[in-house]
């Protein structure tokens, strides 16, 4: 940042995210500015945001503008501090292993990664322990990083002369005048910052692991060997941070789905498609039925459409060829091009207009569970999370202009609804255009008045939002839902998005009360975003240990021997009466055995009878992970399942 | 048919359909045997079947075997009727039209064709009057249809004397010696036969439409001429044809389901492809919970799997390339060929393998309705009922060979439930193998096994059933159910079918009491083969008046005036909450029109609240077709149509 001349001597206006401003003198820094604020603050601070960009504490400023002083609780510090801690883990590297070529090293979203070749030395995870001893012993150096810029000739000079090839590669593609070095210790980077003001913050590191990682992506390059860590200011939230791993291995849907019976995935079929077994079957029939049931007392309608469709419809859309890449090969058929359908969008717009439409008739709420395929990459195909095919619990409202707040209201709405059936706690983001970029398609005069009817519709419903400028589409602006699951993590399901181009593309009208025709506005939505990734999360959420309503089998009627099948089948009949998913283990295993394997099944209730029980028609109950929770009066237990079911009751305290 | 010398003086054993057996010395006509049972018979008899070859009833038998005598009521003497009839046309054409030339002119379905060319002339359906008169005249003049056989060089001189080049295209096909005429009064034709004995039964005709026919199917070729007609040997018979025909028209699902709201075909999405709209989705989603329900109570899992597969599946499977004509053009993805799903089987082959499967864990039934897509030409396309993207109710059942009957038994009782809940009389048909066919695949041995388990499953359950030898598909014996509809017209829907095939190809296996690998049995199933067609024979069986359970909308509350729009809205809560589909119309139309619109819409129920409905908490209630039927107290009528739900009545009397 150079220093502006006209500004050198004037104050600055900053103004907090409390809305609070102030002045300060040019030059002043985000340190200084912090320490007016507290100590603490000052300590604690690891960058700043000033309007949208992320800088040095120590950096002066020259601008005034929004400003945020970020600390770990804050994405931008914590971005910050592992950026900065994986120059320590070059920077150790480079100590251990002498002559090593670096690439590049960035923060992700949980830790950060470095592309190091180490020529012909061969390095390994056995090897990471004493990197990680190593940056350690660097970090307490309380080395700073220090910012400098020189010019494009004197980087290129700077590698050439350690013999680099990365970074020169880099540096060729970038501007001169703009390339900023980063030193800490005896370390020196090609890097754009910001970083932390010194070393001493990063308290504990663990490096988790390497894998191979082509420069630039390209596997027509070298491969280079990527080492993945993470690094926490204290040492308990290392801890905490590798317990929570280990809970997710534990809970990993991509191990528990298929050992649930939940889902497969078989090569013979093809990579990315997912198959529903028989109980995750159930689990998703009994989320759509849940789902639609809402939607019809909401007054969506229901429609099925093909899963492919002429090109045509693509092309008007704009989806084809802009989209092409992440698409399937379109499919000759009597000489005209079929696509597997991306999204459903286009099938409903025309089943809009295949009526005449009066105001009257408006809002038209077309609901589909469709089923969409997306060419995705092999290498990022993950489980259900990330599939080729996958179906969308999507719906379409069409709608006039004036009735767009009260229709967004609505869609906020279900969409809560749906996360507290759940309770999981979610973070709402308005998604506005950037005014800067020129990316937006559609009249801005009815963007300003969708943003201010997005925010009307948030404010009038209390929500605690963030506002997320550039994040919209390009056909209009939307909101996001976060969820966090069990274990903290962060998942981006739910939007609703409003969109004003797709009404012109394909020419939707309706007549209003002044006979004329008229554009209506049309609003996507889809609550659980896709069957496939909302089920990956919930397997991860709940640890498999579904919410009664939701568990594929109920019950399991364990019979102590085979004298008491009559009573099983008695009371099987019962349950299944009452729609309860029961089966009877009839099997010849001992009781131990049957109540080991209803337990890996993880299925909520089992219900054990042997003479006492039948004596009194009664049942003894064990409860999944709780073990025996008594003896019930078998209509009394009845009406206590069903209750628990009609409720849609989470499992008690533990979320899984 | 030549005389064959060594039996010509020997007496002939004919076994008739009853079982009863009786010899006749050989030489003897069907006419005499049908004699000797009847005069009746004899004067309606029109071919004989011997074994399974059809005859002329004139013509001399010197070979014995099973023997039908076919009647109008026997589908071998409605051909042979109509084929008979298809001869006097051209007959008739060739007297009014001197010098045309003529193609073929077989028995169809309902009635006869025949394709001619007419030259210069032209010749529309306003010409029909004429030529059905002249028919009628040449069949009062009683020609006998007399059959000769001659060389196939007489033949290629009678057809160059007379300079047809159709006739002469087909005679070069034949081989010699096998070449027969039939004549009847002044007109020879080329023609296999059989034919009736003579032309004084045809009493009356009527010539449907024409059409454009390229000649051999080629559009290459010439076009000709095709005249459809129809002929019975009764008036009445032709009336009441006529009489269904118009009724059939005002039933017709491509004009009723988009009208209902059903479905609409959309060429922009694409020919062939229907999409569900609001009502038939409603529709759809009921037959689909009635069956699951069904299915669950009967031991199915329900699956889902993706809408394309890995090319290897089919190729496993045989069904590519070899039906690749009715498949879509396979997809390249990441080099590997994906194909759009013709079938479900692969799929769940793919699933049952899955798992290591013990003979305890048999049968597995594994249910989808799962969306396949297959290529049909453009022409062959129609509504719902022949589609290129279709949902099939599909299960395959994976069981032991000891199980199969039971099954099989499990799968007719199915089938004939979901049949009765219609009311729609089945035909049951058990597809066998032609042991003279080299077609087929697996094992000889179980096949035999199939086929006794099948009759005898059939035996047990008191089935009335035909047996059609030859009509198996290549991999098993199957069940076919040809349901009646309203207007007697007859469907093939649901099949039975059993796999040895498919099991050995994808090498599916489980382990026996014997701890050894087995071989499953798979049987195919399909109750009402796909919910597009079983939708469009619904529609035309019922009219569009579905019976209360299926009906998208149930029932639409009418308040005479604004002022009851209180009480409509506490009704339509009470009924919504009930689980009743009911709509309250609140337009500010009359009375009149709100019913006549109810009526157009084929809704149940017409609720019409005033006065003295708001007094007395009563509603009048209309049933559409029948009118008002009464007042009745709310509560009471809430009973009375839940059980007219939950019991799935159909609509009185009518039938639609």
């Amino acid at each position: 940042m150079t220093e502006p001349a006209e500004n050198r001597s004037e104050d600055l206006l900053f103004e907090f995210p409390d809305g609070s401003q102030r002045s300060f003198a040019s030059g002043i820094t985000g340190h200084d500015i912090a320490k007016s604020i507290s100590g603490r603050l000052a300590r604690e601070a690891l960058s700043i945001t000033v309007d949208d960009t992320v800088l040095d504490l120590h950096r002066p400023l020259y601008t005034g503008g929004t400003i945020s002083i970020n600390t770990w609780e804050h994405e931008d510090g914590k971005m910050a501090f592992w950026h900065s801690s994986a120059h320590v883990l070059a920077e150790a590297v480079e100590q251990l292993y002498p002559g090593v070529k670096l690439g590049i090293g960035p923060p992700i979203e949980q830790g950060f990664y470095y592309d190091i070749d180490f020529g012909d030395t061969k390095f390994g995870t056995e090897d990471l322990p004493a990197v990680e001893a190593k940056m350690i012993e660097l970090a307490r150096q309380k080395n700073t990083f220090d910012r400098f810029e020189i010019s494009k000739e004197e980087a290129l000079e700077h590698y050439k002369k350690k013999d680099d090839p990365y970074k020169l590669d880099l540096i060729e593609g970038l501007e001169d005048g703009t390339i900023s070095f980063y030193k800490q210790g005896s370390f020196t980077d090609l890097c754009r910052g910001p970083h932390i003001p010194d070393t001493s913050t990063i308290k504990a590191v663990k490096l988790l692991n390497t894998a191979g990682a082509y420069w630039r992506g390209d596997n027509q390059s070298k491969q280079l060997t990527r080492i993945y860590g993470v690094s926490f200011p204290k040492k308990s939230m290392l801890d905490a941070f590798l317990h929570q791993l280990e809970e997710a291995k534990k809970r990993d849907h991509k191990k528990l789905g298929p050992q649930l019976g939940i889902y497969m995935i078989d090569r013979m079929v093809g990579s990315g498609l997912p198959m529903w077994l028989p109980n995750g079957t159930v689990l998703r029939r009994t989320l759509e039925s849940f789902l639609r049931e809402e939607q019809i007392r909401r007054g969506y309608q229901e429609v099925i459409t093909p899963h492919i469709g002429n090109l045509e419809l693509y092309k008007t859309s704009g989806h084809y060829p802009y989209y092409k890449d992440s698409q399937f090969a379109p499919m000759d058929v009597d000489d005209e091009g079929y696509l597997l359908k991306p999204m459903n969008c286009p099938h409903h717009h025309r089943i809009y207009d295949n009526e005449m439409r009066s105001y009257r008739d408006l809002p038209v709420r077309l609901a589909e569970f469709g089923t969409v395929y997306r060419y995705e990459q092999t290498g990022e195909l993950n489980g259900l999370s990330r599939v080729r095919g996958f179906t969308q619990d999507d719906a379409h409202i069409y709608c006039s202009q004036e009735q767009l707040k009260e229709e967004i209201k609505n869609c906020i709405d279900l969409t809560q609804f749906v996360f507290n059936t759940f309770n999981m706690p979610v973070d709402i983001r308005l998604s506005f255009r950037d005014d800067n970029e020129k990316k937006y398609g559609g009249d801005l005069e009815l963007w300003e008045q969708a943003q201010k009817d997005i925010r009307e519709a948030a404010d009038e419903m209390q929500l605690d939002y963030t506002i997320a400028k550039g994040e919209a589409s390009f056909y209009g602006p939307k909101i996001d839902f976060i969820i966090h699951d069990a274990l903290g993590r962060k998942w981006q399901l739910g939007t609703v998005q409003v969109d004003y181009v797709m009404p012109e593309r394909f020419n939707l009208t309706f007549t209003g009360a002044d006979n004329q025709k008229h554009r209506p506005v049309i609003i996507h939505r889809a609550p659980f975003g896709s069957m496939e990734r909302f089920t990956s999360i919930l397997i991860e959420h709940f640890a498999g240990y579904f919410p009664l309503w939701l568990s594929p089998q109920q019950a399991v009627i364990i019979p102590v021997s085979d004298q008491y099948n009559d009573l099983a089948g008695e009371y099987e009949k019962e349950l299944l009466q009452a729609g309860i998913r029961v089966k009877t283990d009839r099997k010849k295993d001992q009781i131990g055995a049957k109540i080991r394997n209803a337990e890996t099944a993880k299925i909520p209730y089992m219900l054990i009878i042997g003479e006492k029980e039948k004596e009194n028609r009664t049942v003894s109950v064990r409860k999944h992970k709780k073990g025996d929770i008594g003896n019930f009066n078998f209509s009394e237990f009845l009406s206590i399942i069903k209750r628990e079911i009609d409720d849609r009751m989470l499992p008690e305290s533990d979320g899984g």
